[in-house]
């Protein structure tokens, strides 16, 4: 018998049901499968080895049932699959062959068979970067960072900028790459532990905890006295209202999350958009999908920030796929210190 | 004694206090006072006998105490002010003479003197239109909706435009620019009569009332079965959060004004603003005053198409100062059928 024709244990996390509210680890289960680890004949799927799993926020939709969104609903019964990195262990697609290690769509299981098109899988390409990094800083949220702040904030040097979820999987990079840019940057995050991380860790200016204010437009007026240019918006309700009570003129919102949203039945109203208006401000929502053909543009710039030491990244490691559904549903609470990630296998 | 030494009687329309809640013909008051209508020696001012005044819905905001906004409260006790056409009397600005007519800022009463600065007052130069045009389509509702539809909505033939407050200063142009630049075209407004205008006088595809409608997700999606290109919002609130859930792929809303929210002690909450994300919306807040240079360019634009028949501006017209008041009052109750103008003197 041919290599991988025999089957092989295949853990996996199941998501029960469509979920309502915050989700619980109860919302998701293990189950025990079996996998035959060979490409069959004539077929271009490849099959993946999963090392590292990501845990995104974008994935609490993907939890109930979607129609006509830019991301599909999870199938109940079936595994969650999201962002990973994982090394090839057989290949019908001629652009990857065996031993390959790669990052994109995979499933929150030991093994998954995929088939890659243009934009769910991507080669990893420098390998003195740890690996993890291609579920933060070198995938998808790396990269939702640079387009959103480079392509959708319209920066200038000198520009006022905030930055909500400041030391997210996101939010630490756009902190970074607005400081680098030449602008004053300030973040908020939820615990004493974050908001020294922006700090003295990622080089924000200024920082506070979004819990221990019973004003927020007072704390933003006490950062910003004379208003904010750039927000980057990760949160949505009541801070966006705040912040609208401060923008600049001509500022501009670039909305890439609201993630104190997700999880409500009925959504928090945001009543100060007549701002929009008084202040011309252009607020504009973006998904990182529009903007992979400018991948190899930003690992040009990324790699060496990061080899330099110029570019730090926070991540908040889970280890074993046991792990994971804890790991997903502490996302939403805040819990996560950095960017979320979770150990399937270190090789 | 020369001419204009001998005071003049001049009537006013007063703003007695700051207004809360929806605005009352009780809230202004008329003055009988005296002016003198002479330039003083070495003054720069002109004096300007007033014959339209132009009622816009941006007026309300003026009418509460304002800091750091985009326009100034009126003064208690004082007339209130807004666009208008007048005549020149006496002129101490050399770009202004005698007889001239002119547009641009005046006062509610019969005479007004005023110091001329880049923005506050234009020449009138074509005679050929009716002189209260330039209180709407040729003045600032007409720049606004210019400016809003071709600077701010970045339209594309064939694309989906809906417009709120449809048959007002600004809506009727908006929807008659769009059907000019080969869009699908639905506007919305409060009255039968007013949805009969959209659909035989200004040309718009459909029409309906949203005073009839149970539910405007409904009705929007009723007309646009396949999504919402361009929003152009004069209006805010329950139609906005129902325009979020219509809005297509790279929508696009201009934001001008939101009446509905603006005699609200506490405004409606917005809550489906993640649809920025999800279908990457650019949403722009715009002010006319920002565009001021493009005027020559629209008037080049527009007289043409005016004189052709090619545009056509419906008007609400109260006949003398004495009935400002209620002409004013009546926009926020949309009794306005077409551009509110008063008419203080017809020469």
């Amino acid at each position: 018998m041919a290599e991988g024709e025999e089957a092989v244990s295949n853990k996996q996390v199941i998501l029960k049901h469509y979920v309502a509210g915050y989700p619980k680890e109860s919302d998701m289960e293990f189950k025990n499968t079996t996998i035959k680890l060979n490409v069959p004949e004539g077929s271009n799927v490849v099959v993946l080895k999963n090392l590292y799993l990501s845990c995104d926020p974008y994935m609490r939709s993907r939890m109930r049932k979607l129609e006509g969104s830019y991301v599909e609903s999870f199938t109940p019964g079936e595994p969650i699959t999201g962002y990973g990195v994982a090394k090839v262990l057989e290949s019908g697609d001629s652009k990857f062959k065996k031993g390959d290690l790669v990052w994109g769509m995979t499933g929150w299981e030991e093994y998954s068979i995929a088939t890659p098109t243009q934009d769910t899988l991507y080669k990893v390409h420098d390998k003195d970067v740890p690996l993890s990094y291609y579920t933060g800083i070198l995938g998808m949220p790396g990269m939702t960072a640079y387009v959103g702040f480079y392509e959708v904030c319209s920066p200038k040097k000198g520009e006022t900028v905030f930055v909500s979820a400041a030391s997210g999987a996101v939010g630490q990079l756009v902190g970074q790459f607005a400081k680098m840019f030449g602008c004053y940057v300030v973040g908020s995050a939820g615990t004493k532990e974050k908001v020294d991380l922006l700090k003295s860790k990622f080089g924000f200016d200024e920082a506070f905890n979004y819990n221990e204010e019973q004003d927020l437009d007072a704390a933003l007026k006490r950062y910003f006295p004379d208003g904010i240019d750039i927000y980057f918006e990760n949160v949505g309700g009541k801070m966006l209202d705040a912040v609208l009570l401060n923008m600049k003129l001509h500022g501009r919102i670039a909305v890439c999350g609201m993630i104190s949203q997700y999880n409500l039945e009925n959504t928090e109203g945001v009543h100060n958009l007549f701002n929009l208006i008084a202040k011309r401000i252009r607020m504009e929502g973006f998904i990182v999908f529009d903007y992979y053909h400018l991948y190899p543009k930003y690992l040009e710039m990324i790699i060496p920030q990061i080899k330099a030491g110029n570019v730090v990244y926070v991540e908040d490691v889970a280890e074993g796929l046991e792990n994971a559904p804890n790991a997903l549903v502490g996302l939403f609470s805040g819990r996560n210190v950095g960017k979320q990630v979770v150990v399937v296998s270190r090789e």
